[in-house]
């Protein structure tokens, strides 16, 4: 377009009014408003007018190269293989990065994997490798690219010089009500996904009442979003909608959760963990189709699940850690990465079925235990968590153990009781009402950009 | 309501979602944010929350208010009768507070005229008043009552104390485009109108191109929005709503159209004026009727005008402008407040029937000459500006004089001249097509609280 550009003013007018803005204009946004010269007060006002009419893919994409360019990108020139990277937008229970990551790299794929802190009633991956003894997270791009060369696999935290903009962007919108807005939140993920230099990505979209999106037609909007900025990229992205309406697995809390891992690692079948499982091999599956290691999604699950079994991801896995500075003989030799002091268990006050295990309760009550942040930068509990004896579609008879609770601080346990003791609906089935079953596929729905 | 107040954020996020706010979280907003409390950057998502979502009438008085509680209102306990204000928009040409004033005061109602420098391409009542040499219009709230006693009638310029809050919040408003929404317009102007301690108010709201509402509809959201803060606020309130389209009167530019006033004001009756003098009759007759000074419109339009044919209006100018410091020798001896040294003849391209003659063109132009300002606090030049020789309906022949530019540098000509050329519209009736007339009443509609 031959236009000129609209100055900052005039930006929030038109996309008030309903208009597109130039890619230009986006990023002299960005630019300005990452070096200070746009106030935050029109950032704000631009970010309402946003969410209110907002972006169109072409909009969307030029956002997300806007804030990739704010920063630097992973040099990965010198790593062999298919670099795949995996997503999730965050879950209650969510193990699949420490499962998928060692997975897929025992098939011969590179997993490059820059990951977040937990963020409100949601785990972070670095907060649940973080419970191992010796292993560091806070890596240099350089040895991050050199741990991935040598294991196919490093998970390291997003360092302060990866898209800046959306970092500065991001702490605007948590303070003005503007967070919850699929083609922004599509810009901020897929700006950081893009500086791994990737050549595919599997996006694990979360939808029910334990993810951001609560329905599935906003989660597969959502999907769509950062198929689009991914295709207009050249990286080909395959986005999965999947449940997040009870926790994954059985255990919530961040070294609960490595142990969980790690026994799936090791070939056992722990009780509760067939939705885990199921995600796990659909987002595996899709990575090694993408990396050209599976010529379909269902070979590529069989491939991965496989390795389960044969040993080959925890060897990735061990290795993984060991290149991070874990403290090996803990981590192989101990059953447990430790334990909570205290132990509480929640019991069923009725008979019947569980109808549901509510994920966001549990999320909560757990955040409340320690396993997540209340402040921003607190420090966490990596010990304490909940393991679940129930999910939906067990039968509970009253007194029969929920779940076991596992904390340090009798006031902790006091907050997270009135919240953990709502998750569980127990209902007892009217005469010749369908007894509630086991939940369906938690794979809701694939988006593919290719 | 028990409901404990939400927190800004709370605020921003449920405006956001359609709900209402409490008048209480209202009043905290517009405290915390004069006090520097609530950062700019969460005012500007709110108002943008409230572009998109509007505000109910309980919303739009309790903001008021709270604006209002901000600043101090004018004592006029000392001063005895009716106190009835007046306040326009903001037009092109508008000399109805120069001349609704003094007739509403020779007929016995005292009018309490806080005003407003020009805004945009509009022009302002002090800009005006300051064309005549002397005159002062920067007076305490103490001078103003007091020449409000002596003479019935005072125009003084807002001072800081009044309604800060609101202009603060209008600095904000003017970066972050959230101007133009009826119910924060209807706010600001309210909470300064309040300031003014009246018995009743008119309100002079305008509709077409040369105002801010281009829409009768928006200025008759706008009317009714203000009809309704008066009425919870105790104060009488008559909105009319009245054309914009062209200039009102002949002359736009201050000095030119002090003296158009003051041309009207002696009983003349100039060219061009009888849209000037049909609101000036509807807005005057309004105040008399609030007044207690009239029984009906009517009856009150035409006690207003006679005042401008008995010279009782002239006297009540002369005597407002004397106590507020006018150099008299020149208001009463000179025909003319001074003369821009430059003129030139713009004129008619082809033959035909003035179809209309746009007012923000004309607005536009006239700030290009110097008549008002590009940024804020920019001096002005009081004697530049337009005399119109042709309105709507004028047969005009090619070369015939459609206007007389009066400038004071060729360089603001050259920038006045592509827009002011642009805003006569001549069309030649085709045969049979009827051939525009004068414009009907430019009374459009009238809204009253009571």
């Amino acid at each position: 377009m031959n236009r000129v550009d609209r100055d900052m003013l005039a930006c929030i007018e038109a996309k008030r009014d309903g208009q597109e803005l130039t890619s230009r204009e986006l990023a002299a946004f960005v630019r300005d408003f990452t070096a200070g010269r746009c106030p935050d007060y029109q950032a704000a006002a631009l970010l309402m007018a946003i969410y209110f009419q907002g972006l169109s893919r072409r909009e969307t994409h030029a956002l997300t190269q806007a804030m990739l360019a704010s920063g630097v990108r992973a040099d990965l020139s010198d790593v062999a293989g298919p670099k795949i990277g995996k997503h999730s937008t965050g879950g209650v229970g969510d193990k699949v990065s420490l499962l998928t990551g060692p997975m897929a790299a025992a098939c011969g794929v590179v997993v490059p994997k820059l990951s977040g802190r937990g963020l409100g009633h949601t785990g972070g991956t670095l907060d649940k490798l973080e419970a191992i003894p010796g292993l560091r997270t806070d890596l240099s791009l350089r040895r991050f690219a050199r741990v991935l060369g040598a294991t196919g696999l490093c998970f390291a935290g997003q360092t302060a010089d990866i898209a800046p903009a959306d970092k500065k962007l991001y702490a605007l919108r948590d303070v003005t009500g503007t967070v919850a807005h699929a083609g922004l939140i599509a810009a901020s993920i897929m700006s950081k996904k893009l500086a791994e230099n990737l050549d595919g990505l599997v996006l694990d979209v979360k939808a029910g009442r334990g993810a951001f999106m609560p329905d599935a037609a906003g989660a597969t909007e959502l999907a769509r979003a950062m198929a689009d900025i991914g295709a207009r990229a050249g990286v080909r992205v395959t986005a999965l909608v999947t449940a997040m309406d009870e926790p994954l697995g059985a255990r919530v809390g961040n070294a609960l959760e490595v142990e969980e891992a790690l026994a799936l690692l090791r070939g056992e079948e722990p009780p509760g963990c067939a939705d885990l499982q199921a995600v796990c091999g659909a987002v595996a599956g899709a990575m090694l189709v993408l990396g050209g290691r599976a010529a379909t999604p269902g070979e590529g699950a069989a491939r991965a699940l496989a390795t389960l079994r044969d040993g080959s991801a925890l060897a990735r896995f061990l290795a993984m850690a060991e290149a991070q500075g874990a403290d090996m003989a803990t981590l192989r030799e101990a059953r447990r990465l430790g334990r909570a002091p205290r132990s509480h268990v929640l019991r069923a006050e009725r008979d019947g079925v569980v109808a549901g295990v509510d994920a966001l309760a549990v999320g909560r009550g757990c955040v409340r235990l320690g396993a997540g942040r209340l402040v921003k930068n607190a420090p966490i509990d990596p010990l304490c968590g909940v393991i679940l004896r129930k999910k939906t579609g067990d039968r509970a008879a009253s007194g029969e153990p929920l779940a076991e609770i596992r904390y340090s601080e009798p006031a902790q346990l006091e907050a997270a009781l009135p919240i953990l003791g709502t998750a569980w609906d127990i209902r007892m089935p009217e005469d010749g009402a369908p007894v509630p079953g086991p939940p369906p596929s938690p794979v809701l729905a694939t988006i593919s950009s290719t």
